[in-house]
């Protein structure tokens, strides 16, 4: 393997190739990045095993890139990122000198890096999916910023642990929930579909982190896994095994109460309220207090004092409601609506309230209140 | 107590305050900020008993503050800093309600934080001692950004983890060294003085933090403290007991090989072939190969692979000469230099070098070289 390329070209597809990696893997080949390169064309692949990336480049593409001799080899993340980004040099040479050991140059500086055989890489079957739908690169980054933080953490229920995606037709519905809060969001795609699978939470976010500006994605799906098409770049991810629980009944029909607000003006006012936690709560609990004149917020804590504050608002409809909640739920469930006001529906003191954004109805969020004794 | 004071002002002091605060004192007062308001001033005081900082605001300075009730008490600096922060409001209000339980209000908010008495915060002696002189803060701040980095860490050798100050007449000598390497800055002060005192890193890093503007500070110190006034605020630090080594002996005088170069250049070579580190290395070590014609710096590792670099340089005199050394410690050492060329002199592989700026003779970085086995 012997080829030359753009320093800033080489650079960009490493980082995509990286966002697949994991620091902890047991493998020593999956903490390097695989360098494939043909006489037409180089492709890096690298991977963590739950997610795969390969991204490619042709000699048909803009900037430097001609290749001496056929071959491939795995090179280190860490050292070929370090020297790619730090070389001064806008062209880099690399070259397989000897065995494995590659040399990487450019300029007035000379690296020789102990790679690891290609053979020794695990396999990855990159072939697409027959299944596929296409999706802008803006609306499914949105599908998964408006949700993913409503999945689970924890491993006890892994379907909990990705977001959702179910089909029948052209509708597709999108949801996370760890059990305590829900994230909805419902939209079109330009195919009839029929399929529904979980992805991880964690590659969507590699997903919609290496989705950088607006183009088209190619999304193709089997029962065992999920690609993400996108320019030269194939993110592969496995799905998540076992069925994922039927949410719909959890989403209420009816309110009794309804409050209009600013979005940015009740994320401020818990971000203030939350400063009383103790040392053993990991969120903060707020008190809502409603009535047709006044919304008052408010925390307490028998160890570090108590706050309150009067929320400017639209309207409120309904009678008197005091409740309780998560100032952390609310809060994330409102930094996943777009627009500028929020409706909140009460169905009771206990019941689960839902927050949509009057300027856009294909997301709803969902929060359980909490028993508060006092 | 009960006042009322511009919000940004306030949240001002407590930011300067808060430096002297370390989060794991065992002494739940001096978690907290004291705050002392008598019918002309407010006085906000702060410690973690290393360091003690006392800032102040008159009624003559500018901005809102009006008293209405004189009183002490001292409160939580997370939970103070938190409200004053986030709170929507030009002015606040500060009063004590009941007890040691304080209101915190402004516009539409309002918070009770339980406080501490001001009688369990520790009694802060900052009488100013009478020998002092004054120096510009960009200078202090020189003094200590271009040596700290050369102390120890290591607790074992308690002087070693401070600056040492001395002064015999109007020149004063500012010395860091860990035993590996050493930094000197030599400056003329405003006052005929003697003294010799070692002041801890960690508090003269706080004070480089709190210095932002063009000002003088006035440095008075005795024995067993030093203080640092600015402005409306006294920053007191102990000092470390204990005898600092006499490091004069340290320092060659005669040289018989010498380099000079780009500081910038170097930084960025030492950066760039730093990234060969074995697991268990601390630092990664370098080598530099000089003769008239060629200076190349590189590395090696026999896991991982090697580097090496053509300098571009502006002069080399002496013998051709090879030796080896820690790039951090150089590349701080560079770093702790001002202009844009270095002078790098040497007296033999195991022998200590020197560097200098061609711009700046104030300054001297010392380092030793290691010894390598390849």
């Amino acid at each position: 393997m012997y080829f030359k390329m753009s320093r800033i070209d080489l650079l960009n597809m490493i980082t995509i190739a990286s966002k697949a990696i994991s620091s902890n893997s047991p493998l020593p080949s999956l903490l390097g990045i695989k360098f494939d390169v043909k006489n037409d064309h180089i492709e890096l692949t690298a991977s963590d095993s739950d997610i795969s990336i390969k991204t490619m480049k042709s000699k048909n593409d803009e900037g430097v890139f001609e290749v001496y001799e056929e071959g491939s080899i795995v090179i280190n993340k860490n050292y070929i990122n370090d020297i790619i980004r730090k070389i001064d040099s806008d062209v880099v040479e690399i070259e397989i000198i000897d065995g494995s050991l590659t040399k990487i140059s450019g300029n007035t500086s000379e690296f020789k890096i102990n790679g690891i055989k290609s053979n020794e890489y695990p396999l990855i079957d990159f072939n697409k999916p027959a299944k596929s739908f296409t999706i802008s690169s803006t609306l499914l980054k949105n599908i998964i910023n408006q949700t993913y933080f409503a999945t689970s953490s924890q491993e006890t229920r892994p379907a909990l642990t990705g977001i959702n995606f179910s089909c029948d037709g052209s509708s597709m519905t999108c949801i996370a929930t760890d059990s305590y809060r829900l994230s909805r969001k419902v939209v079109e795609i330009n195919n009839d579909l029929k399929f529904n699978i979980t992805i991880p939470a964690k590659s969507l976010l590699e997903v919609a982190r290496l989705l950088d500006k607006e183009e088209n994605v190619e999304v193709a799906i089997t029962d065992k896994k999920a690609q993400f098409i996108c320019n030269n770049t194939i993110i592969q991810t496995r799905l998540i095994d076992g069925s994922y629980p039927d949410t719909s009944r959890f989403i209420p029909n009816n309110y009794d109460y309804s409050l209009v607000m600013n979005i940015k003006d009740l994320v401020h006012a818990i971000d203030r309220q939350s400063f009383i936690k103790n040392e053993n709560d990991l969120f903060c609990i707020l008190k809502l207090s409603m009535n047709e004149n006044e919304i008052v917020i408010s925390s307490r804590s028998q160890e570090i004092g108590s706050s309150k504050e009067n929320l400017y608002f639209d309207s409120y409809e309904g009678k008197p409601l005091e409740l309780s909640f998560s100032g952390k739920y609310v809060s994330d469930a409102l930094k996943g609506l777009n627009g500028e006001k929020v409706k909140i529906q009460f169905c009771g003191e206990m019941k689960p309230f839902i927050l949509t954004s009057l300027d856009d109805e294909t997301t709803l969020q969902l929060v359980l209140p909490v028993r508060t004794f006092s």
